[in-house]
């Protein structure tokens, strides 16, 4: 980065040391500035007023499955696009003050999730889950009290913001945990696909209420061999048992086959907007 | 009912007085006995062990959207069947002790999602919302320490239950307010289809993970102009992005064209298991 450069400005939710805010590091470098910000809509809001230039947000977890609060935000921004998206590995690291020692312990701090997701491995280590309102702040609360008998689940990250130490890491019960995150912005995605290179593409329609009619908007992707990656349904509210489809697809909005798709789609959904295309994060296997 | 009948012993989630519970009497007459359960899974616990004869569990809100708890622990309590369903419209109450007035009130306690539907009539009668565990807990709570300053956000039924009483009645921002609840039992229903009534039926299957299985799948209900009434999809744990999908149907499992959709659907799907085939509750439209 030369010096008149400034760094890039990412929102996330959550405070300093927030899972969301390691997966901002892991996916555009430590160059960045995080801009923390309360609520997911804070992150929407930084994004839209210029105070962020990208935000990240958790769409989807593994095994918990969507955050449906930020789908359901996604169509109620409409000057946010979708730019790219990150797979991130979530690993839970138990966290307490310098010098304590894993036997000392005797109460865990976490988010309601991150507790769940390490069910076992606290049973096994003779922890008491304490239920907090999350992570990052979890950690927070053992370095202000100084606490030697509560520790915290958080990431490593929280760790090395708060000034404390990682007595353990991958505490989780299912080591196939990840979330996937998208990056949001002002501006869509505007680069010309490169060659060999995989793009997705996130959209959301209305249907018609009638026998079929799901099908039917399934057969323009289907014909065309176009790969859905996501499916996700979500009340339109106000029209009780009526639906949004949010859907991922491997292709472009503006080429190849996922624009014709698109131009089909137009023909059966009474509503569609495009979140936006981008490069395909490869997921590890 | 004659004297030797005993009364159904109906399982729901929350305290005496939680909107399932007024659900599960309004569905199933006032002659029900109520087992009040903490949390989700000790309703299906209550069933599988006899404790209940059904359980009636929330499985989507018209606003909020699928209550995906529900859909996991159908799936893991293989022994539990849908048998009936029933579409409640939620009516956010507000409750105070006899004697205060509206104007006495400062604050108003109840579940962080009752709170949010109610957040302009909040606003407007100038209440400020304190986020509790429940409803039925909020009346409980405002009824055992006899505030005059608190009130609670719950159901009518949990007026009567701790005795006080309804400044408010329908102060939910959205009056296409409903719940929809599944009630389940032990044994499937069994009951031949009646001539003239529509049956609707529940299954969850997996799909081989390539483009365009999912078409593939709805075809088989849309070949047949067989009506989709809701699909959710939830993540497979330790399979990341890959998903179960929940579907209703207008049809029974064993008769007709939704029978052979099944059939169908085996030839497309490694994993199907059908929920039940139950009597559609008409949503009042």
């Amino acid at each position: 980065m030369t010096p008149w450069e400034r760094s890039l400005r990412v929102a996330f939710q959550g405070e300093h040391g927030a899972y969301s805010e390691e997966a901002a590091y892991e996916a555009l470098g430590e160059d960045i500035r995080t801009v923390p910000c309360p609520r997911f809509e804070d992150v929407f809001d930084a994004v839209v007023q210029g105070r962020a230039d990208v935000g990240v947000l958790p769409i989807e977890n593994s095994l918990a499955g969507s955050i449906h609060r930020n789908y359901d935000l996604l169509l109620r921004y409409e000057d946010v696009h979708i730019v790219g998206e990150y797979h991130y590995r979530v690993r839970h690291c138990l966290l307490a003050v310098a010098g304590v020692r894993l036997e000392d312990l005797r109460e865990v701090r976490s988010h309601p999730q991150a507790l769940a997701q390490c069910e076992a491995s606290l049973r096994r280590l003779g922890l008491t889950p304490v239920v907090a309102a999350d992570t990052a702040g979890s950690a927070r609360w053992v370095a202000e009290t100084g606490s030697r008998t509560v520790g915290a689940i958080a990431s490593r990250r929280a760790a090395r913001v708060y000034g404390l130490q990682v007595l353990a890491e991958g505490l989780e019960d299912n080591p196939q945990n990840y979330t996937r995150f998208l990056l949001v912005a002002r501006e869509p995605f505007t680069g010309k696909p490169e060659e060999g290179r995989e793009y997705k593409t996130s959209v959301v329609f209305t249907l018609p209420n009638r026998p079929g009619s799901l099908f039917k908007a399934l057969s323009v992707f289907a014909l065309r061999d176009i790969d859905l990656t996501k499916i996700e349904s979500r009340p339109i509210p106000g029209r009780p048992w009526e639906y949004l489809f949010y859907v991922d697809f491997i292709g472009h909005a503006e080429h190849g086959p996922g624009q014709r798709a698109l131009l089909h789609l137009g023909e059966i959904a009474p509503f569609i907007r495009v979140f936006g295309s981008y490069p395909r994060h490869p997921f590890p296997r």
